[in-house]
């Protein structure tokens, strides 16, 4: 009698559109007997929205959650509790897709399932459509071209280191911007900046919307949002 | 008798697995009458040999060329030039896709295009599967986590704002090494980060290969090769 293991995907499925997932993770998903995904208590998943009618009701689902704002410390057995439905379906050897927004790797969680399995199985990960580029898109502009450093900043970042990122790159994407927003408005603002900024929510979503920095109103800005500031070079 | 103007579509095709199309890129290829594509004198389009299998006898190919390192004041005209067939297509009714590596808006050219025919016609970007996303998850690391920033450098820059940059983020990818590749190992070798440091070559595509940094042949480093710093958080 054979014991095969089963294989665990990362599948990155894009900023938002359904249609923006990869032929790969399209084909992977449809035969995965198992799909997982991250889903905190009463939260729904918005990996799983987006792949929502690609799902068939003989697919098993496995949502799990990585709680966040930890230290590694604290982290380290919630995670690894976490993962146990998962590792019991690779055990059985079902072939497990877990679902990634955007790209598994860039800014992601799916590192802790990778850490995890990828000495026990055959674990392979897929990347996605990036947000930064889903936005520039949308908004209809150029990210980066040439010679241009191109940094991504999280809005967590104080207003210095901020401000310093910003002069020493050439084009930037601002990301996790939530109730950082009015931060790093003022940043854009006092470095001049703020002309060429570009805000977006909810790129290639149904609910997209693109409207001027000074119209945001800073209160009410979700987790899918950025600025991009795009290149300065002239076409 | 109406006068229906084409459609113009730059379509990211990912970086080289065929399978790394988006849902929506492989649509819009498939509908598409004239598919245009860069391609240098003597030089197979790298855009056009991703797709290639797609590719039906019934499309009508358009190659096209942007020469590079010219100075804005020489390029215009001959890109101007370069675009006349496609704008032929376009006024003539029909749908043109072009084909471009990885992501159209992120240092590609297809913003020459955009910004000549966006006022005119119909134009639509679909994002694509970049290469540090493509390069993480063929070598199977994660890029960026949490508070990272991470910075996209061309080798182009000197030494010193490479180190410069390298010291002030927290991952980063090196992209267009070719024969800046020595002193970008130099610089990495200067900041104690070349054990960090992960070198790959054409990720995703058959010839894909993966090497360390101190195997690298200096004077064989291909345009589509690129060095991963990845995030220093522990996980």
């Amino acid at each position: 009698m054979t014991n095969t293991k089963g294989r665990l995907y990362g599948i990155g499925v894009g900023p938002g559109d359904p249609e923006l997932l990869t032929l790969k993770a399209f084909r992977l998903l449809k035969s995965a007997s198992v799909v997982a995904y991250q889903s905190a208590d009463n939260h729904p998943s918005v990996a799983r929205s987006i792949v929502a009618s690609y799902l068939t009701d003989d697919q098993i689902e496995v949502p799990f959650h990585f709680p966040r704002a930890l230290d590694p410390h604290e982290a380290k057995p919630l995670y690894d509790r976490a993962i146990v439905p998962i590792a019991e379906h690779l055990a059985a050897g079902h072939d497990v897709v877990v679902l990634c927004e955007g790209d598994p790797l860039f800014y992601g969680s799916f590192m802790y399932l990778f850490t995890r399995f990828a000495d026990q199985y055959h674990t392979e990960v897929v990347p996605g459509v990036s947000s930064p580029m889903a936005c520039a898109s949308a908004i209809g502009i150029p990210i980066s071209y040439r010679n241009d450093i191109f940094s991504v900043l999280p809005a967590t970042l104080s207003a210095d280191v901020l401000a310093t990122q910003l002069v020493n790159a050439d084009a930037a994407a601002i990301i996790k911007l939530r109730r950082h927003f009015s931060k790093v408005r003022e940043v854009l603002r006092s470095l001049g900046l703020s002309s060429r900024a570009r805000y977006i929510e909810r790129a290639t979503m149904a609910e997209q919307r693109i409207i001027s920095l000074d119209e945001v109103e800073a209160d009410r800005v979700p987790y899918f949002s950025m600025i991009l500031l795009p290149t300065k070079v002239q076409l």
